[in-house]
């Protein structure tokens, strides 16, 4: 690891989720001096990143300390978690993003994070979103390069994860919340298939898209989180039965992928066929392009519901981008919305059927490194269709643009075989992942 | 109407919402006189219906008083609402029926009461529920039978409709809280296609099955509402082009059906058949009745992460009953829950298939009139595979069984053909209903 700093980096904050719980639960590691060293680590680098909106110094560490306290209770026990702010933890405030929500403290955890706290989970923080997970963009960096976006909304949950502030962040995806960001900061950013992970507790954008995933810089704590949260029991990422049937999916934004995503997704194939694997073409079929269309209408049409009390309230609290969905999406008819619905019900049916016979399908992750600038958080080009088609996906860091930045390649899975598209990418990741997994660090220490 | 209290129900607060609008928009009746009428009626009558958890009296006279003052801005502007207390009203407290949530304020409204109010209606206040929209009971009676349940989750707004105390209500149905109380109350509820009304802001219970929609005295009050809520131009129902196509499907459950469900069902197709109408048999297909099954899995498996943090930290505040169905969920197999997922989703296709030809089907609303006791708010056997198959249904009170009291009478349509359920509806309430929509309530005021 090329890095300014390699004493902090090769600290307890850098261990992954799993080798931390391992070490916690054999004695050799306290939970408390790990949150302590992913506190350090904000202190230490959190005024340039702003991965954060909260982070709970004392009440981690409280639970830290019951933690070491006490036998282990779960797979997280002791492991430091962050959440997006979009959903609600007990005793810190729930702020969206947005001045409307500042010092808003719900009752409740969201289910997710009730789920990780009763594994042993410690809740570090809050990490920024963009807006109501939306398309205005917070204060967060890039940790790699911090003059460019960290991608969004789960901004502080790809940055801090990327910066070894915390392992595990939860984020969610409406277009591409978690894969772009994912992508950008050089992490591992998963959504699971639609409706796995209860949505009790998130502010919802759009519901009929809404997934709940999460970042992580292993492919085995992602594994680790998905199995607390369905309940299943832990395991080691099983080996493959036999090579993968991979296809090519390039869909209708191929165009606007970047010199750097078509090298990667190139890097990939080649990789892949070295080891005798090939990668079939599937062709963008007639008429795909329209769920562009029907994505609009119906983000926009249930945006606009969603946030109908804040818009009818607050309205002059409301970013004049997320105003132009809204009011976009109060004038769509009730019949246009239905026919999108209907629309993309046909698309997933299609693929279902179209990708029968692969274990994945391969597809940019991103149109390219993170962007200068953190005005826009990027495009939701490469991960719309996924979130619309309520499968899996993940993005692997697998290769790196000219600027020595992250470019994620996505894997997509068939809907409710997320066990198969995660042993999947660990087989990807032992195989294909670049010497580093996460670039490394000197541009942010430079700037 | 037979009432002992005639001045009463023939007094503003018995007016249907379209009627109410409407003379509040001529000028010959105020808000103020409306909701006071409102107030009146709950004052007089709610210690012993016990249907509201909170009264808004000055908030709604404000608002009213505020109507009053303006132009009309809405189709419901001056017209009182009642919102079931699982769904998130701004400045009134969200306590779900549970001490775990007492005096809980939630920020915002949910997105369907903001969208009642930015068309004009007061909300006049919260109304019991079900703990957690379950089956642990809230302290309800059956307004035209005070020693019977009035059904549930949705209990409150049922009784306070049926009593006249508001001429709308917001209810939410999973397995069959708003229908069966519709049925068990003598007014009509309505459960609209699954994610059509947006749930931001209802506390889930399964949110594969969570439905909002609401219960009214009238079909028009009905569309008038779900058109306000889905963004479409008011209407005068339109006539039928063609005489409907009905089929009578039974389920697996006709045998739970008591005699007046049975004469209710034979009653509705002798007056159709006497109008030349046939309704055809569905025969139940073979495995259909392993969706009750299916229906456990994923209610349970959802309910128990829904809940995950009352579980987890205030456990000795929820009942045996919810404790019990939270305990069952949260050893459900992931594996299990996605099964039954697949196949629900396979009857939804078959059901869209075999109704193809059909306008809609007619099926039982309830198992029988209201039960005696309040304890246990029903069977949700007659509702609960319309809302697994994510199809509107409405019951309406047509029939009434040996005590007086209503029956209800359950037509199902097409997913996303909600408007064209409403239309049938009132061609139906025109032709069958019984001389009065809601029996007469003397047995409310003798008890």
């Amino acid at each position: 690891m090329h890095n300014s700093d390699p004493v902090r980096i090769s600290g307890p904050n850098a261990l992954s989720a799993v080798e931390a719980a391992r070490q916690i639960a054999a004695g050799s590691l306290s939970s408390e001096a790990l949150v302590t060293a992913c506190i350090d680590r904000i202190l230490e680098r959190d005024n340039l990143v702003r991965a954060w909106v909260c982070v709970d110094t004392e009440g981690a560490q409280r639970a830290a300390r019951a933690c070491d306290a006490s036998a282990a209770t779960g797979p997280l026990h002791g492991v430091p978690v962050a959440v997006k702010d979009v959903i609600d933890v007990h005793g810190l405030p729930t702020e969206m993003g947005s001045p409307i929500y500042a010092g808003y403290h719900p009752l409740a955890d969201a289910s997710c994070v009730a789920l990780l706290r009763a594994a042993g989970a410690v809740i570090l923080g809050k990490t920024v979103t963009a807006e109501f997970a939306g398309i205005a963009a917070g204060p967060t960096r890039n940790p790699l390069s911090p003059t460019r976006t960290p991608g969004g909304s789960s901004s502080g949950s790809a940055a801090a994860v990327a910066d070894y502030m915390v392992p595990i962040a939860f984020g969610t995806q409406t277009g591409g919340s978690i894969l772009r960001p994912a992508s950008y900061c050089g992490v591992l950013g998963f959504k699971p298939s639609y409706n796995t992970v209860n949505r009790a507790g998130l502010k919802f954008a759009a519901e009929s898209f809404d997934t709940i995933g999460h970042l992580a810089r292993s492919v085995e704590d992602i594994d680790l989180v998905w199995r607390v949260l369905t309940g299943q029991p832990q395991r080691a990422l099983p080996d493959l039965q036999s090579p993968p049937r991979l296809a090519l999916f390039l869909t209708h934004y191929w165009h606007r992928a970047s010199p750097e995503t078509v090298a990667a997704i190139a890097s990939v194939t080649t990789r892949l066929a070295a080891d005798g694997i090939i990668v079939e073409d599937i062709a963008v079929p007639d008429g795909f392009e329209i769920l562009s269309d029907a994505r609009r209408t119906i983000n926009n049409y249930e945006r606009a519901r969603a946030m109908s009390w804040e818009w009818h309230n607050r309205r002059d609290e409301i970013s004049p981008q997320l105003s132009q969905v809204i009011a976009d999406g109060s004038i769509i008819k009730f019949e246009d919305y239905v026919e999108a619905k209907k629309l993309v019900e046909h698309w997933r049916h299609w693929f279902a059927a179209e990708t029968h016979s692969y274990d994945a399908v391969l597809t940019p992750a991103a149109d390219g490194e993170a962007l200068e600038g953190i005005e826009s958080t990027g495009s939701s080009a490469f991960q719309e269709v996924w979130t619309m088609l309520h499968v899996p996906a993940i993005s692997l860091p697998l290769a790196q643009g000219p600027n020595g930045l992250p470019v994620g390649v996505q894997f997509v899975g068939k809907l409710h075989r997320d066990n198969e598209l995660l042993a999947l990418s660990k087989w990807l990741m032992d195989r294909l992942s670049v010497s580093e997994t996460i670039p490394n660090l000197k541009h942010a220490y430079t700037q």
